[in-house]
């Protein structure tokens, strides 16, 4: 099994065996490679400085054996000893809460709701990215672009009220590492929309010298190396990087 | 303004005017007195002692200006000292985290993660109880009570493991006042889906017990006209123990 550090690994097919189960106390992430779910996860195991091991599926050939990791088969799948955690928010939330490191998650009651409201609007947007990167046309492309300016248009409100630079205020927390993933992925494909918008550039300029970041961060060149494999219905595109 | 104790006022409708800005320090809830979302948040203020103040919003004749209290137009909303905060989980959330009594969150990292992973799982089931409750035919009936049960059997399971009586153990917490609301609402209209689920049955009975279950109870049968009133399309089922 690899680790995080080699996560470049195939990822597994419906044909594919189930990998043994994990070490004691090891903690292994099921995930796919450019899946901005399973990126939020390793962003925050990254900031907690938490070990793990990487099992990437293919989400287009999903291994039978996957549905007892994960009912609805979904990722990311958290497994350690035996137990599972699901839901990308739901993971996130327990790594911080059950592993030492820096606290990520905001401690003062009305502002942790406020965030939590922001990436309630902010999911309702990120729907936009697939619309732009998987869509059929131009219409597509267009309603893209504004459903995620929709959304941009709230976090820039909230960045310049809370005065920044990250939504959780002056370092990055939960809740920034739960919003970036979507935006490195349209930073990458339509960067015009960001620079629209002066708060946002900066939270996304600032987010790129932090260092669980740059541990879990892909080329613009590589997402839209995926997307454009991606959107020809190649069911291998989450392998571009192992097989080109 | 009616207090909560006095929460039969009439729902406000699309004519109506705004209601004048909560007094200082007052909690005011925006919601409507049969949604299972609202029954969350008021079940968490009841359990928690803390007193606010109710103002009913008819969902089917919206005021105008109720827009700038919720974005979404979605109910429940809380309002202090002009500060607003939406979505159901989030107001729950943050009144136990903001005020003092009984702490209503587990603590435990990994119990925690394991009632969310159950309550998204039971968001999923609870779409049965709108199929079935205003569903078009016999076949919405049936559709919705399947939908219903697979929810019933995951939380069955859940209390078959943690032994129960509640969701958070031998205390009702966080958790049992988000789930119970559509529970109470399915008990009224199909109680033979929860005679099938021994453990299930138990924690419904042992719920009629609890204080904040009694305070914000309403019967069956009021459950039941109001249904019939909301289903046959009338805009004012709402407001069905004011004008009966």
């Amino acid at each position: 099994m690899k680790s995080h550090q080699e996560a470049n690994s195939v990822h597994l097919r419906n044909d594919s065996d189930e990998p043994s189960s994990p070490g004691k106390d090891v903690l292994r992430v099921y995930g796919m490679k450019f899946c901005p779910f399973t990126h939020r996860l390793k962003l925050v195991l990254a900031a907690k400085g938490v070990d793990y091991e990487m099992v990437n599926i293919n989400l287009k050939s999903k291994p039978k054996w996957y549905s007892s990791k994960n009912c609805d088969g979904k990722i990311p799948t958290l497994e350690v000893n035996g137990i599972l955690i699901t839901e990308s928010d739901v993971t996130s939330e327990y790594v911080d809460a059950a592993y030492k490191g820096k606290t990520l998650t905001t401690t003062d009651p009305l502002k942790r709701a406020q965030e939590k409201m922001l990436l309630v609007q902010w999911g309702k947007s990120t729907s936009g990215y697939y619309k732009y990167a998987f869509g059929n046309d131009e219409n597509d492309k267009i309603q893209g672009s504004m459903q995620i300016k929709e959304g941009f248009e709230k976090v820039e409100k909230y960045l310049k009220e809370n005065g920044g630079p990250f939504i959780c205020g002056s370092e990055p927390g939960l809740a920034d590492y739960v919003l970036y993933p979507h935006l490195e992925r349209i930073a990458a494909i339509i960067p015009i929309v960001i620079s629209q918008f002066e708060r946002l550039q900066e939270f996304y300029d600032k987010m790129q010298s932090d260092p669980a970041v740059q541990a879990c961060r892909h080329s613009n060149e590589l997402h839209r190396a995926f997307i454009h494999k991606a959107s020809n219905g190649d069911v291998d595109a989450c392998d571009v990087c192992v097989s080109d």
